[in-house]
């Protein structure tokens, strides 16, 4: 596999409104993002996102009630970064600008656009702006603007700052009462030099500030009066580098951070070494299709930018893209972006984790708050640990989230065998999902049989609400009792004495294997399936006449009360539980399963396709697998939801890599064998990728006829490899 | 029976803080009600409620969806018609207040209260306040204060006007700007004379307007500047009349409504007449128990002041006593309190009903907002018929009220036969709400069982949401399928050719007898009695570590999600509709259900012991019903609840007297037969009390060993009468 040079340009994409090509252009690292917006015309939806700088405002309820979640949490749109102002020296604004070219360079990171600006007298300039991200160096920014004459090639005028938001500027003028302003951040600016602006940016409630720092990186002049002369009708750039320092969770401003600016060569190779980096351990190509295999290069990038790298910060649901779900994190992480990153980058999934071990606290407080006597429970969204979810029948009710990230802390054992991990954080979260489980659940007895069940809960389906027994959360959850015993054999193995630290005692462990082997996963005996809950089946199907595609999304067009009635689902939700286990089902009652479940399923969630892709490419029916995953595939590239404007579906970026790696290539690892099938759909000729799996670096080859596993670097490893059913020694390619 | 003088003073009361005598002194006349504050010293909980005068805000939620209830609708709190500024000549002002003694009499609505009054430089007066409330006359209150010497004998300066409230007075001046004033009503008052003023209110939102009056009914002089003497040592009193006009819906003042004063006793003896007449059909006595025999008679009183009377109008929640709830009406009209109406005077009874037939078009409105193809669906709260409650898993979801309203137009029709009001609006409400019921459920196949269900409905008990099959729903939904077949024969019969003008033809009856006979009631084999709903037998009980004294009420301690996973029930539900249709059971197995039920009900809701009581009753279990009837006949003049400072709880009003009439005397009406059955507690010595069924007035007559009917008044009935099981002939009394 050869590592290409991938760009996606303006004709790239179906969309050219400006806030659209904003998300799809914008850049991150994980600590913020910058949209790509107009930098003389303004911003539709400015601008810079920090991972984990946020404002809470209080909850309004209509009705409140005991144990709701009290606070808004919402990441801040900071100060444009990208704005310049440019006049010719004859006083004439430049106010108009068109987009003429883009071209994202996906292997360095670094974006490079064309615009045509013009004053209202008329006269235009051609600027082209080069701007990238720094990685390793993730506090970093930089930005060229090169000027070339246009019909215009006389003298510029150029200033450039940070300033404060408008909405910021407007309430601050309008009212010296500063209740209302609750919401926005105290924003204070300095000029350090001629040539370099100090930005604070405080927050009231949260108590965090951060520190930015824009410095003029060309010539020696004044940010606000640079001077550029077109009539040599050469081109002439100027280079800013902007400095965002790490959130301060005390409100204080450190005057002694300092920031020295480098230059934008020195921040794009900087840029460019983390990129090859990604793409050598986790390049994904394939043949047949160009546009899907850009797709999924630019799937990949997105997901790299968006992921928090400090433990502290997590994946919001829009990336650093966009401001939709209010920068929140959800289960999304867990189940479809962590999986990339567990088998390409153990660093980056141990720090994913890591960030859910910081709000176990918070978890702890919210189980109490309802009603439980031991454990945790996540909340459903948020930035700092609290719930934030202001519907509880499709946020804390829930509680699978609890489950879903015990199971993956077991996914990234499981291949990462990182026991420092598990004695640090990961037993820990374990075992507090376990105790809240425990105290959640109750023992019913029906007829001679006793089980453990779960009532009035709400699945992955957020089209059916407050049910009792919903299958996913019960399945999720016996593993998460499963999990308690099989980590506490292997702290037990591999550093004895240390469970008791835990409080974990063998008794403890009879109890939990008791309640794993008797949590009740409902079955109907008639049509032979797993049922999504008791009562799923036994509602009545959605009406055939409500079915025309101006009825989609449901949610935007009928009460969730007349939703809830019908037996439709928005998103895999049995299904999602088969996909993890895949042990559980033969391909006959896999088969049978989807097909009842397909029947039902509105795809209205974008975390739905992927996984009837994968599904289907288990079945082996490749066709169909094909078309759920090209839906996902290029979904924001063909702005699929109408809504990319607000951000990037992130779990679904994740979800299409999935189904490429789950699905075509029946990815999944079980008792210390890591399984490879082919089920390459006939529409691609071929399929390569990389992961890093422990310590070595594996490309997986499928075409129609053959599949190839080998090691590029690093170590043979130790597990086992299994292609299309048989056990394989692996080779180390040359 | 002889009708008697009732008066409830401050000894009856065991609460003596000022905002619960407020709420226990009010008065009422169906149009308006007046707390009964203190006159001087102003009023934690002022004034002047106006049924169904209200203004509207938008309902914010954190978390909207389609189809979600819009507006708040709240009861406006007018300005306190009370106060009264009093100060000697020397200008000492008079601002302490103590109520000394208070009496209200039931017999004439007549309230009077004693005060003594001082100045900050301690001279002290007393002062009786005598107010009485038109009730024929129902635009008229008045109010009279009688001055005597305390240790204070001089003049004293008197002014009395109707002033802005406070919160619309410090509103408007803080600021010019009128949007965040939406809520505050626009008032504006002129002196028409010196002893005449005329105070305009109007509401932004709703357009309403209401026009009051302030009269002077004694001595030549300004309402602004009286003078009184008080060294003769004599008492001295000044009297004043208000006229609180209709409400206008176009938002305009008919300035040629013109008020003409009469006098307090004028109006004492308009008053008397109305409660002599109210007494005289619907005396309840008992003996035995002097507080019950009071606290019974007390109830009546405040049904009576409470019920609007208009047609436009309907009974709130706390009727006019108070601004809890906000003034909305629920189901408690037709469930609790409407059937006193119904069985005391059928004229209120059918303007109770009227109101809902004048929100009809919005109750078709919501049931299409509800994704229903037809029909109308009442809303949970509201005063305009607009669905106001913004949590609708125990609003909306209640859709039960629909076959509430529509089997309360069966039981008015059942007793009084009046077709008029069939033809012009029952009929076209039973049948709009059963073409909801038919949208809204679903046929199930279930073995070779072909039934007719409801999903995802919350019944009575708010403490279990969003099931399937809720027992008391289905029951009643059945019984609107019926009433709407039985309604049609009896149009046919009474009215041959009237039916057609519905558009509802014998096919269609075909239909509506077939759902009734096919609206599936869930049932359990396992304990033999009705099932709440299909899951509620399967949740674990409420923890019994949980259930000491102050877990309860369990809504102030534990999220919904906490509460609706247990089976535990806030309110009788299964066995309301038990109460509704006593054919349904035997007595054992009614008493089987009961003892089931009864263990799993917490009795949180003030719409429960009634219910509780009553069935007890019916069982014969005296003492049990007895017990259950204590709860809720004083729970106001107790302060059960706590927050009767909020204003009566009004359905617990009503059930108290079903806990009597349908419980301790067993009556019910069935196939044009009534019955009674003599289930008199022990601790009674005897219950006696008045109907008025059709034209006679009844009265019933119960002690341990005898139970007699006889007619006081009217014709001897056509209709059946059963005595302890058989039926017997009535004779008028002499």
């Amino acid at each position: 596999m050869n590592l290409q040079d991938y760009h996606l340009t303006l004709q790239d994409v179906s969309d050219q409104r400006p806030e659209y090509l904003e998300t799809i252009f914008s850049l991150g690292n994980g600590h913020f993002g910058v949209r790509a917006n107009d930098p003389i015309n303004g911003n539709p939806i400015s601008g810079t996102l920090i991972n984990g700088f946020y404002e809470t405002a209080p909850i309004t309820y209509g009705e409140a009630g005991v144990g709701y979640a009290q606070k808004h949490q919402t990441i801040l749109n900071l100060p444009d970064l990208r704005h310049i102002h440019v006049t010719t020296n004859t006083g004439h604004h430049f106010t108009r600008s068109k987009r003429t070219a883009t071209d994202l360079d996906l292997s360095s990171g670094k974006l490079v656009e064309d615009y045509l600006t013009s004053t209202e007298q008329g006269e235009t300039v051609r600027m082209t702006v080069t701007s990238v991200m720094g990685q390793q160096r993730s506090n970093f920014w930089a930005i060229g603007y090169t000027f070339a004459p246009g019909n215009y090639a006389g003298g510029l005028l150029i200033s450039k700052s940070i300033a404060v938001p408008a909405e910021v500027e407007a309430i601050a003028s309008a009212d010296p009462r500063k209740t209302r302003l609750a919401g926005v951040p105290i924003c204070e600016t300095t000029f350090l030099a001629a040539d370099l602006q100090r930005y604070h940016v405080k927050t009231h409630n949260t108590k965090q500030a951060v520190t930015l720092y824009l410095g003029l990186l060309t010539a020696q002049a004044s940010l606000l009066q640079q001077s550029v002369d077109l009539s040599d009708r050469q081109p002439h750039t100027l280079e800013y580098e902007v400095y965002v320092g790490d959130i301060s969770r005390q409100n204080t401003i450190d005057p002694s951070a300092m920031f020295v600016p480098t230059s934008l060569d020195a921040l794009t190779a900087d840029s460019r070494d983390f990129w090859q980096d990604v793409w050598q351990r986790s390049e994904v190509a394939v043949e047949g299709n160009d546009e899907l295999d850009l797709a999924i290069h630019y799937n990949v990038f997105q997901l790299n930018q968006a992921a928090g790298r400090d433990g502290r910060t997590n994946i919001a649901a829009k990336g650093l893209s966009g401001s939709g779900y209010e920068g929140h994190y959800f289960w999304d992480t867990e189940m479809y972006m962590l999986p990339y990153f567990i088998y390409t980058n153990q660093q980056m999934a141990r720090q994913l984790l890591v960030y859910r071990y910081q709000i176990l606290p918070k978890a702890r407080e919210r189980a109490h708050a309802l009603g439980a006597n031991q454990g945790a429970l996540f909340a459903w969204r948020t930035i700092n640990g609290e719930e934030a979810s202001p519907y509880f029948p499709a946020g804390t009710a829930q509680y699978h989230i609890d489950a879903d990230i015990a199971y993956a802390v077991g996914k990234y054992y499981e291949i990462t065998r990182d026991l420092d991990f598990i004695l640090q954080c990961g037993f820990e979260m374990v075992l507090e999902t376990a105790r809240f489980w425990e105290d959640f659940g109750s023992w019913q007895q029906v007829g001679t049989d006793c089980r453990f069940e779960f009532h009035t809960v709400t699945g992955p389906d957020e089209y059916t609400a407050l049910v009792n027994n919903n299958y996913y959360t019960n399945r999720l959850a016996k593993h998460n009792f499963q999990l308690v015993v099989d980590l506490a054999r292997e702290i037990q193995k591999r550093s004895p004495g240390n469970l008791e630290t835990f409080g974990v005692s063998e008794s403890d462990l009879d109890v939990y294997q008791n309640l794993a082997d008797h949590v009740y996963l409902p079955y109907s005996t008639d049509l032979k399936i797993n049922e999504q809950d008791d009562s799923f089946l036994d509602k009545p199907r959605w009406p055939k006449d409500r079915s025309t595609p101006d009825n989609f999304p449901l949610l935007l067009h009928y009460h969730p009360l007349t939703i809830y009635r019908y037996q439709v689902a928005k998103q895999a939700d049995t299904l999602l539980a088969e996909y993890l286990f895949p042990e559980d089902l033969t391909t006959e009652e896999l088969k049978r399963e989807y097909r009842y479940y397909e029947g039902v399923t509105t795809h209205d969630s974008s975390l739905s396709r992927s996984i009837f892709s994968i599904l289907a490419a288990r079945m082996d029916d490749r066709e169909k697998a094909y078309n759920y995953f090209m839906d996902t595939a290029r979904m924001d590239l063909v702005n699929l939801q109408g809504n990319t404007a607000d951000g990037l579906h992130l779990a679904n970026l994740g979800g299409s890599w999935l189904a490429l790696v789950a699905g075509f290539s029946g990815f999944y690892v079980q008792d210390e064998v890591v399984h490879f099938t082919n089920h390459l759909p006939k529409n691609l000729k071929r399929l390569t990728y990389r992961m890093k799996i422990a310590e070595s670096v594996l490309e997986i080859d499928l075409t129609a006829t053959t599949t190839n596993v080998t090691v590029i670097s690093g170590p043979i490893p130790t597990y086992g490899v299994s292609v299309n059913g048989k056990l394989i020694s692996l080779e180390k390619v040359s």
